[in-house]
């Protein structure tokens, strides 16, 4: 939203006359519910919640517009960005917190919860929601596990007999961009556990760990869970959302697109606007900006991409339907700098843009 | 050219048909030379001259095109960039090395010379230059003075009888945007001295020795050498070249225009890119972007201009036509950096304004 006033207020002073519907977008990762709430008029609500190492957080998820779709990230909860660097250790982070974060979304009266994946310190196969949605995980002495990935390597029984009657009756969307599978090479562990402070000898174990997760959970319900393509989203979540929550999967910037409205917005526009920190050639792959472009070449629209940084490749993304892309930085300057004068560098690149267009109409 | 060149590539990249003419243009400060040089289908040549200290250095000019105007740069030989921090003293500091110059151009068949006057290293009423061209400057009992401004508090004649013949059948041009008179609170030793490394005593000493080379020079010309408006360029080097060698004054970036064609250029083109290391509301004062902009306003040319650095109130410039700006930096970075890559930004973003461009079209 901040980027969007931004981009509006340098447009205006170069356009008094300009009409301008502020859209803010997300992929999915973190932001996405803020983005949805801007979007549709809804709200963020607070709940107390715990972090991946069981401590209380105040943390945040969205009522949309509707009033009955929820939006809860698991970063929010479960996220790296809650740990200190040697607080990281994805054998025993929990996602328990974005499970309350569901809970607390049902009790809100959300029949439609969308779980945004990404950014999670947790290797534990959504074990923790579970639990805090009702679920029992078991050891074969009929002992609950202890928190954590490392633990479910004793997995033995998935009592859901105690797991939110609700969830019958609401609709779980994950906001997902990620195709991994929950164990092997391309697994949940081995791809993603190292960013969250897994050695090699971690990934091992919680390879195991999740690969016993997927016997069970796969036995009890007939089906093959270690393969199901997204099971290894956010250390396992995913496999946790796709089983016994019956979650849909949707990559994150095409339902913020859907909800937001985009379709319709980009038909009324003249020009499109978007954005992202970074911009390079991987942008093609999902993002913010290649989803907005591939909604606005559907109606033949001008996109144009502002970034504070531009990386390689940006010439692969005319191809996709970002007709040109800017950088903001006004020059040399650290990163801290240009955060902090993010919003002016935006309006005038946004402006100095729109004296481009209007120059040649 | 670099920069034009870099321009080139990146519309090139964008629009494949593009007809493109490059004019290299500067200000009348350093790469006026070679851009003139560059423009007209000149050649730069090189000399042995004496530096501020009288330390031989090469040191070159240009030859335009035309085959009879030279342009020659007081940075060149006289030019405070020849020095280390602690060789910096204006007292002693002379501008013979710059008469080296003009002498060279003589022998070179030169009939018009332009002297871009900027970056000197000297304070010495272009007594340097006088004295490379024959002129002696004499103290009361008659003999040749020191180097550099200080002795100047001793002048007591300018023999004239000895200097170069030649100058009589040639046009002097200097190219400078200065006003300043030669002495006094606006003069040149109060203005410029201190970033020539002048203490307030230099200064004032400065100042004194000065005033009596106004005095002298005044007295045998007849006219106020001290009032001379851009008698105070170049460490007085304006004064010399006002009284004694006759010099028209010119700003900058008006003559580079003249002399390059760029009225010709921007009535054939659509389009007319510029740019400058570092954009702000200044370089309307007499900055390049600001006289190529005067220039396409005449014809109703657009004009867009790129920077390194982009500071504040560039939204002043779009009145004196530069319609639009944009910076080049492609994120956080530091200047070496920047250097560094400066030309694949430069294309980088032409290239991307060129899309733009070609999006109304």
């Amino acid at each position: 939203m901040e980027a969007a006033q931004a981009m509006a207020q340098g447009i205006r002073q170069a356009d008094p006359d300009a009409d301008i519907r502020l859209l803010p977008m997300a992929d999915g990762g973190e932001g996405t519910a803020q983005a949805l709430a801007d979007a549709t008029g809804g709200q963020m609500r607070r709940t107390i919640a715990h972090d991946p190492l069981g401590r209380p957080v105040a943390a945040r998820y969205a009522m949309l517009g509707d009033g009955t779709t929820a939006v809860a990230e698991t970063a929010e909860a479960s996220g790296l960005a809650l740990l200190a660097p040697d607080e990281r250790n994805p054998l025993t982070a929990t996602s328990y917190g974005t499970g309350e974060l569901i809970k607390a979304a049902l009790d809100a009266g959300a029949t439609t919860i969308i779980v945004g994946l990404g950014g999670s310190a947790t290797n534990d196969a959504g074990a923790g929601i579970l639990k805090a949605l009702g679920a029992r995980l078991l050891d074969a002495a009929g002992h609950d596990l202890e928190p954590g990935g490392a633990a479910l390597a004793d997995l033995a029984t998935i009592d859901v007999s105690g797991l939110d009657s609700r969830l019958d009756d609401v609709t779980i969307i994950a906001a997902c961009d990620v195709t991994n599978p929950l164990t092997g090479p391309n697994g949940a562990s081995a791809v993603f556990g190292p960013q969250k402070g897994a050695s090699a000898d971690d990934v091992a174990l919680l390879d195991h760990a999740l690969t016993r997760f997927a016997e069970v959970a796969g036995r009890q319900l007939g089906m093959d869970v270690a393969a199901l393509p997204g099971g290894g989203a956010a250390g396992g979540i995913g496999a946790a959302l796709l089983t016994f929550l019956h979650a849909e999967f949707k990559p994150g910037v095409d339902l913020v697109i859907d909800r937001a409205g985009l379709d319709e917005a980009v038909q009324w526009a003249d020009v499109v606007f978007t954005g992202e920190g970074s911009i390079d050639f991987q942008t093609k792959f999902g993002k913010t900006p290649a989803g907005v472009a591939k909604t606005a070449k559907r109606y033949g629209k001008p996109v144009i991409a502002v970034a504070g940084h531009i990386g390689d490749g940006i010439e692969e993304l005319h191809a996709i339907g970002i007709d040109a892309v800017f950088g903001i930085a006004p020059g040399a300057a650290d990163l801290d700098t240009l955060l902090h004068d993010a919003a002016a560098n935006v309006a005038r690149t946004a402006g100095q843009i729109t004296r481009l267009l209007k120059l040649t109409r």
